[in-house]
């Protein structure tokens, strides 16, 4: 790969175990020539008490990232194997691949994001 | 790595070649046992006109992500080797290894990122 490339058909909408919906896709893991990993999420601040997903494992580990304008303008809560998380913006969360997870946006200001990074090509 | 583990110390502000000030990382390739890749760069809508770097290059390709509330509420060029590319949010493009680029926010709503993922443990 060796091209610049651009994609604008993100995010791409992709079924994941456990989650109610398919989830918005920005990088998979046959962009740009292959990739070992992928991203997922977006916008939270409509999805304040609302989870996305019922409890669900991955055969990768996955990296939550919690992003806002203002320091604390997010909180979310992960729960990992039945213990919970609080996290707030900005703050990072390493979920072992296996491992039971969940999370459910407590608070969300305009332009919050929580992206979920896979570790691998596999969902 | 097999436990939960939670980072709050981010961004962590690291030099970058080129770049005017050190820039912020979200995820280093030391974080979470060893990561092969990393993401600096945060929001944007403070930078409208205002490069954070003179055209430069890594050992490493990069994919910029650019992300925005609304469709079309961020736009930033990026040249690469002396091409400009027009980017609307979302979208994301691909930097070769070792290619001239550098990016300019033009249009930045509040709550518009732009992160650059560096596809290895070099900048």
């Amino acid at each position: 790969m060796q091209t610049v490339e651009v994609r604008t058909d993100i995010p791409q909408f992709l079924p994941v175990a456990g989650h109610h919906v398919p989830a918005p896709f920005y990088l998979t893991a046959d962009m740009f020539g292959g990739l070992p990993f992928q991203l997922a999420g977006g916008s939270i601040d409509h999805l304040v008490g609302k989870p996305v997903a019922d409890p669900h494992r991955h055969e990768v580990a996955e990296i939550y990232f919690l992003v806002s304008p203002n320091p604390g303008g997010a909180k979310i809560d992960v729960t990992v194997e039945g213990e919970r998380h609080e996290l707030s913006s900005p703050a990072m969360l390493h979920v072992p691949a296996g491992a039971e997870h969940q999370f459910l946006t407590k608070e969300a200001e305009p332009g919050s994001y929580c992206f979920g990074i896979l570790l691998g090509d596999k969902a």
